[in-house]
């Protein structure tokens, strides 16, 4: 039986954007409840079909960037965040967002080799356990030389010169904090070495990362500074994370000392393994010494929240105003076209958001304002703003003669993100109980939004 | 600087999975821990450039159809499950994954009508908030005539039916359970009701349930019944749900008592708003009358547990077995190329699932096993099969001469998955404090694992 006639479908092939106009924040700012990051206008059908294809593409984009904003804010400027999370994302494309969303919102790099050749994402990793435990021994290493940085001279058997450095280490002020090392690994970071000796980063802790995994490293690491490389440094994976890298600063530093290598006590650090605002918190309230963060599944999956709930609600029509009610007061809709602003206040911080209707006048510096909660009546403040940014620009003006925003690169995305976040007032921003940041309404929107609700609501049934 | 060699691109370019055989439990069986979900034999280089292909196929998807099944555990049998997540997923890819595997996991149908289209997956869905806020009133309808559904005779006014039903619910027995309703909202459903006469479906939550929302769609309802049309039930999106699917469902049955109405009252109710396992069993508990489930969020985003950890572990290469140690037990990887079985017992029920060496005889029916717990050496338990299934098929012998496994259709996925389920033993699944089922290696497999351990990790290092 056919669900409708044909003539819908010859409709739906005859229509286009054509007639539509798209405003929306630009990609980047720090955004607030209540006020709509797009707004859409056309014919209601064809506004209708882009319900769904923009929040499924605003969702999870905007939720993944705030995450990894979340996960910069917690790690500090100073460290390098790594974006590892492609296995635990939503399939493939999940993935690819991930990785897109999550540079966006402040992180250096990804393991996603494909976003990395798609969007310009900068590209890390490390190699894999499987890697290490797929080497027996040393044997397993077929060409043993290694060319100097610069060209001057060859090394015959870089699997011996190796072997030295490890017989060094082990003969010397590091005597007896490790004793046989696990030859397969080794085996792993010298072909390791052999083959990218400009960006040798091991994972270490594939057997024991003290006893084995580190001075391995080590002892690489020093037979690429006798080629003329500079080794990149390690990854932990496992276990107690502020203790191993704080014990790994320490080796690192004895080598420094023991065999006069400048620098080496600064080898970079990595760490991954299930890591999140929380655990990067705690490691950074016990002390750690880790340089970079691998972060995966609690990054994409945003683990800590797994949803945004942004909506689409029809606010006007025909000119007429409309208004979704609900028994939950956060679930009612503010109606009207309207105008969004943001507010600064004297010390360049923002002050407040308001939205006012589409015709009156725009908040002008200097000017007192009375801004309202759209529901609260009691809560109101006057604001006279030192700068005003208006916040939706328009990104499809469809036929009209409307001038078109250019679409930012991702890296200009990207500082955005970090320049907004930057210029919060930092109570805003704080962990542990922020100061909300207001959302508000102008005097004369609040009149017209609680006019509508007690036209539009069955008498004696609202809260 | 170039990071590699040219010659690698070359390598790259030379590669296919001719070599590669890939072994995997069919989709939809129930799975446990520690048992390889796949078996990846092959050229190690390639195999590594599989890992996290694999591993973003087969997480999210385990996770999400893991997730649906538990959805349909606690909502039972007889009722409809509708996936309404797309908006929320992780971008339209991410949704489409979620669709599908949703429905293998038990779901009866899907919004995604491009999934729909896609997969065969059935579709349903209602209008939205929107639309019913896009009308203003009753003229707003513009073509007012209904043709019977045998086209017998056709309504020049069916608003006027629908007016005179409401006109004669509301002096009827049901006087004073509700005054004006909102007549924007009763032109929107009798638009829709226009439009599809079949699948009558009204979101009545809008303005207000009992008050609005009801009454409108019943008045509906009455009016296509007169042209022959059966209505196709309301959905609740707001508010208590176990409360306002008990009156609607006194509501309806109101009506059929009123006008002789045969089956009224017995009209589905879809409920929807954030729904979740935990929801479902609270409405269970307090008693509903709710018929069909419509789940988003929670769903697609797997929200009480965002990602599933299947990793990727080398276990044997140039027959030589590979081991991961690590300092947590459960991340130590389970030696050797095996082969895994499924062992049940007199009843029917799988006791224990099983690992042997790939070369041990395969374990026999009515024949005693003795079963050990990986690594805790006093769990072991001696087992008599009633039946014994081996859990892993081969679907790409690559060139080998080995047959290859038909691929199943989506629905062979999903009643596959819904027939295990129903044999797994009750205690093993219920909700609280269920009994762990177990996963088991032979005696042979556990001397070697423990073998290797001793001899891999150095001395005194492990818990």
């Amino acid at each position: 039986m056919p669900t409708c006639e044909d003539g819908f479908f010859e409709y739906l092939s005859s229509i286009d954007c054509s007639d539509v106009e798209v405003y929306a924040i630009p990609e980047g700012s720090v955004v607030f409840p209540k006020v709509p990051l797009m707004i859409i206008e056309g014919p209601v059908a064809v506004i209708q079909l882009l319900e769904t294809p923009f929040l499924s593409l605003v969702n999870y984009a905007s939720l993944v960037t705030t995450n990894a904003a979340r996960h910069r804010l917690v790690a500090g400027k100073s460290k390098n965040l790594l974006e590892f999370g492609l296995r635990r994302a939503q399939g493939p494309d999940g993935g690819i967002s991930a990785s897109r969303y999550c540079y966006m919102g402040g992180f250096d790099a990804t393991s996603n080799v494909a976003a990395g050749r798609l969007f310009g994402i900068p590209i890390r990793g490390t190699h894999s356990h499987a890697f290490v435990s797929s080497f027996m021994g040393l044997d397993d290493i077929i060409d043993r030389t290694l060319a100097s940085s610069d060209g001057s001279n060859k090394c015959e058997d870089f699997v011996s010169l190796v072997e030295n450095w490890l017989a060094r280490i082990k003969d010397g002020s590091l005597h007896g904090t490790f004793g046989e090392t696990n030859l397969s690994e080794l085996a792993a970071f010298t072909s390791y070495a052999l083959a990218f000796p400009n960006s040798f980063l091991a994972l270490v802790d594939t057997y024991d990362v003290m006893r084995s995994g580190v001075p391995n490293f080590c002892a690489v690491a020093l037979a690429l500074n006798d080629m003329g490389y500079k080794a990149a440094g390690i990854r932990l994976d496992s276990g107690d994370l502020a203790y191993l890298s704080i014990e790994t600063r320490k080796f690192f530093h004895a080598i420094e000392e023991e065999f006069g290598f400048v620098g080496f006590g600064k080898m970079n650090i990595t760490a991954s393994n299930d890591l999140n605002e929380e655990t990067i918190d705690a490691l950074n309230k016990q002390g750690h010494e880790v340089d970079a963060f691998g972060i995966g599944t609690y990054l994409v999956t945003c683990y800590a929240q797994a949803a945004l709930g942004c909506v689409f609600k029809l606010v006007e029509i025909n000119k007429q105003p409309r208004i979704k009610l609900s028994e939950d007061v956060t679930k009612v809709s503010i109606p009207c076209k309207k105008r969004c602003y943001r507010l600064y206040g004297k010390e360049g911080y923002p002050l407040v958001d308001i939205m006012t209707g589409e015709d009156e006048p725009a908040p002008k510096v200097g000017e007192r304002l009375l801004c309202r909660h759209p529901f609260n009546e009691s809560k109101r403040a006057y604001v006279v703003p030192q700068h005003v940014e208006e916040l939706l620009k328009c990104y499809w003006p469809g036929n009209s003669a409307k001038s078109r925003e250019e679409l930012p690169s991702i890296n200009e995305i990207r500082s955005r993100c970090m320049a907004y976040l930057d210029r919060m007032r930092p109570d805003h921003m704080r962990r542990l109980n922020p100061t909300p940041y207001k959302v508000s309404v102008s005097a004369k929107l609040y009149d017209f939004i609680h006019f509508l609700w007690l036209n539009e609501a069955p008498v004696g049934e609202l809260q």
